[in-house]
């Protein structure tokens, strides 16, 4: 079975010495009382959650699965799921970054995604039931009404009631404009809600007192297309009284119709639900309901960007230990461990290829998801008004990137720990195939990665002319110009300097080709997003080359040792990952016409 | 459930068309007789075997897998197996390519190539057991002793008896020096053979009535390392009798001793195999086995390679139809089904680029796979010393590239295709996820692709000081020199050209490298295959882009639309998948620094 230590070494290196945030957070009067030991509190006991409650159930849940009975459409979730939400409710944690006001700690939210990216390694299948419960809140948090917060937000912040996003339907998933799911409204002000959603995450269970859909649904009337789409709570069972002391009333009518077997995350109950004149309340404005949506739908981007992260990390660990361990072989130069029949396999150039490349992308998309969540703090709670529309900016940006990149990267990273492996890689009990498994929903839901390649390309960059990302590469100038001059700062900024350039001018040449044709778009789109994610990375690999390179410099030989090993990564990113965009600028260059030509019945 | 139709018209394009087989392979007195009519119709029955028998318990054998009786040791394969192995044995499907003096066909080897690649879109799992029995059969056809080879092939050709390659042990796979299981030589010339292997494909089943396990051991006293290895047969029944008429004896002390839970192949039993005092006999020369087993792991590399091209081609297939049905949103350069509530996902440039990759994959592979499996033939047969020197040569230096750039590109196809897909590719039911978990152990099993990328660069390129590399390279020369020239051809040489003038620099760049560190071989071997991977389809790419552009031309307007495609799948060949060289060169170049510089203990 995997192993997994929290990384509190490197989370600590990202929170304090990268990126400063306890500093940057106490700016903004909600955090002005935070302090470093707080924030390593937290990050270590989040941690020794992790280790000790999730990862123990990670196979065994992946082996069992979830079961559906169709007599009483119940769910139940493998062995130990409840028992480990049980402590996780109890300690808390459910809260972590609530707010105060329904009964929520109310601390950061960076601090939830390095919760999130601990619980992503140890079992990103149980990390889905409270992941979703934080998206359902943060929807209501923005789009409730003051009664609708009231009833279900403090159940909602204990974690006794979780929460789902209900979106797709057989025919819909990408395409939500085309969907069908009816809501009538009623005389008591109330809707009643008949349809079928599919692909619901945690959808039902059994960890819970009560579970709260939010449902995407047409009015009647309401007008064709995504703007005809009004947002509904639909809980499992009708809740009574009011705030912390409402109980669960009647059983709503809406039920699981069965459950997907699925490659992966089998500890997730993905659910048909089917809504049979269920009772729900409009969430927000009628017909607006995508837009009330997108809230949930943003947050759980970051936090399938953060699986792609979680599962590089453990999937690295264990592959870590494989190749010190399994002795095969000789080192080409001569034997490193003449006394062995054999040298462990880290002595390998190749296998030391495949994990550093999972430790590269781990480490520089630690630091860039960190830095992503105290942006979406700078959004939410930054006095000033630019910083928080800066924060804004960069959240709106780098969601795509964070979503798109980070996944690609956990599935490749995920699949290069597998085969460092060999073929015991291959066999269940290891436990690296489950990763390869899970990691491959990331690139799926929440909007494919082709999705997400579209967005950052179309509605984030070229709708807005580049603004956002001008402002990006501001703060990317800034620090080359700042560093350029350092000579042994040269090989990180250097190819900084040089990626930056080729983004600007390849994002220029995008625009004016699809003036001209859209299509162009479609077809950059996905090598766009590669090169761009590379820009981001490359910017802060270097911002942590920096820090390392001061620290080696201010405590010479008795440098803790950490700071040598985290230079010689980065030099591994700038030689052996970035140059993937000499090949995906070429992709993203080369145009609609050779994916366009082939007629479809030709394919 | 997936569909498959085998690729006819694309096969016969490359076996007619592009290499020419047929006139080839008539140069062979063994094959003089050889007709296109003959050749066509095989691969049309041939694939109609697998459309109809092994595609219907392709998904079920993945779910129901092997199952394994503790009490007995029996193994059960999934419901269908056996059937299918009749039906296919009753045919004689077994003896395509086998010697005519055992009862087979004396067919082509080419001709089981095509049959494979129909047998590995369709099953996987179940072509593992024919095709480990052909291993057995061409290992014992050039090692075993005239007594052997009367008592076994004959019912090996018929598939009554089906073989097993058992090389791993617990501890050691890559590294066979290692082998601990021993042959103690028997008075009556026999030998007795104790030791565990594991990962034994096909090992144990109830499809046959009996399993030749041609087996790895170390005699007493043999010398340390891979130069004490002597190769065994050892079956699971002792035969009784000889040639045709042998019959199953006295059960043999060995047995399966337990199955593996893998990632995917589920259909094919992954035996733990005990052997207990079995009897056994020495195959070749004492302490030659490795060199003996090699005949057989070069065949299975060949046919892992062509698993690759066969998943690739299945899972392209299922995309194409999902993508032409799956109507959701709208072609981002206007609606293409204005009637429609939203176009098929077709319509979309990066829909487009996933199933492009999978077809120029395909297609390139396929060309490639069978001008190899040609080679093989005239290795064997051809009566002209310099032309089987020459298919030798091209062998040896292929079958890595096969094995390791098919099943590469076999895998990312494969997930490409999923994607297509959407949620639903991750969703059992698809058979998209049973594609790229069997996929997966492609990249793994006869030699990880890393110890291919080794192979390649040390053992057949450096060693030889790259005289095979460049016996292929006169062939593109050549084929450069007499279409230069020709403007129409100018978009495919002009590549192929820049390609093969890097793959020469970077190979005498490695070279001076190698020479003042072996550690520069392992640090560039993996980027360096991709990098030749693609030299060599840019070859067959523009061989296929002349036959097609030739076509077009004299046939002009009434040419058969076939041509004109294949004409563009070329484009997309050159334009998005050949830049991928662009990153593989640079990463090749990068040295062993910084993959060195790491302490291991810092990982």
């Amino acid at each position: 079975m995997p192993s997994y230590k929290a990384p509190l070494r490197d989370q600590q290196f990202v929170l304090h010495e990268v990126l400063g945030a306890v500093d940057a957070l106490r700016e903004m009067p909600r955090y002005a009382e935070l302090d470093v030991d707080t924030v390593n509190q937290v990050v270590e006991e989040a941690g020794k959650f992790c280790e000790d409650k999730l990862l123990p159930i990670n196979a065994s849940g992946d082996q069992e699965g979830c079961t559906y009975d169709p007599a009483t459409k119940a769910v139940k979730t493998p062995a130990g799921f409840k028992e480990a939400y049980d402590d996780f409710r109890e300690a808390g944690w459910q809260g972590l970054a609530a707010e105060t006001e329904y009964g929520g700690q109310g601390l950061p939210h960076l601090l939830q995604i390095a919760f999130y990216e601990m619980q992503y390694s140890t079992n990103q299948a149980w990390a889905m039931y409270p992941g979703l419960t934080i998206g359902a809140y943060e929807c209501l948090l923005k789009h409730g009404s003051r009664e609708q917060k009231d009833l279900f937000l403090p159940k909602m912040t204990t974690g006794q009631w979780t929460g789902t996003m209900c979106l797709t339907e057989p025919h819909c998933g990408t395409d939500l404009g085309m969907l069908r799911t009816k809501a009538e409204p009623q005389a008591d002000g109330s809707y009643r809600l008949t349809g079928e959603k599919i692909f619901i995450s945690s959808g039902e269970h059994d960890m819970a007192e009560n579970i709260i859909h939010l449902v995407l649904a047409r009015l009647p009337d309401a007008p064709q297309g995504t703007k005809g789409i009004s947002l509904f709570i639909v809980p499992k069972f009708v809740p009574v009284g009011a705030g912390a002391d409402a109980k669960v009333g009647a059983r709503n009518g809406l039920y699981c119709g069965g459950l997907e077997h699925k490659m992966g995350i089998n500890g997730n109950s993905t659910c048909q639900i089917i809504l049979d004149g269920a009772t729900g309340w409009l969430v927000g404005e009628p017909n607006k309901g995508l837009n009330a949506m997108f809230v949930m739908m943003n947050g759980a981007r970051l936090g399938v960007g953060v699986q792609g992260l979680g599962i590089t990390e453990v999937a690295y660990q264990n592959a870590v230990a494989y190749a010190k361990e399994r002795i095969q072989g000789r080192s080409l130069s001569g034997p490193a461990a003449p006394d062995q029949p054999a040298d462990p396999i880290i002595v390998h150039p190749d296998v030391r290829r495949m994990l550093l490349t999972a430790r590269a992308y781990a480490e520089g998309g630690r630091a860039f998801a960190y830095w992503v969540a105290l942006m979406a703090d700078t959004q939410l709670s930054h006095p000033d008004h630019d910083r928080k529309k800066f924060g804004a900016d960069m959240m709106s940006l780098m969601t795509p990137i964070v979503k798109a990149f980070m996944t690609d990267n956990g599935f490749l990273c995920a699949s290069e720990c597998l085969q460092v492996f060999g073929g015991h890689g291959y066999i269940r009990q290891w436990g690296m195939e489950q990763f390869v498994r899970d990691a491959r929903i990331n690139m799926i839901y929440e909007g494919t990665n082709g999705i997400q390649a579209l967005d950052l390309a179309g509605r984030k960059i070229l709708m807005d002319n580049g603004a956002k990302l001008r402002a990006f590469g501001r703060m990317v100038t800034e620090f080359i110009e700042e560093n350029g001059t350092r000579p042994d700062m040269n090989e990180f900024v250097t190819p900084l300097a040089d990626i930056g350039d080729k983004v600007q001018k390849l994002t220029m040449e995008l625009g004016m080709k699809a003036m001209a044709n859209r299509d162009e778009v479609g077809a950059a789109a996905v090598p766009y997003l590669r090169t761009v994610g590379h820009l981001v990375y490359s910017y802060f690999w270097a911002r942590m080359a920096k820090v390392a390179l001061e620290r080696v410099k201010a405590d010479g030989d008795a440098v803790d040792p950490f700071y040598r090993h985290k230079l010689m990564v980065a030099r591994f990113y700038f030689q052996r990952l970035l140059p993937e965009t000499a090949t995906s600028i070429r992709a993203a260059r080369a145009g609609s016409a050779t994916l366009m030509e082939l007629p479809a019945d030709a394919f």
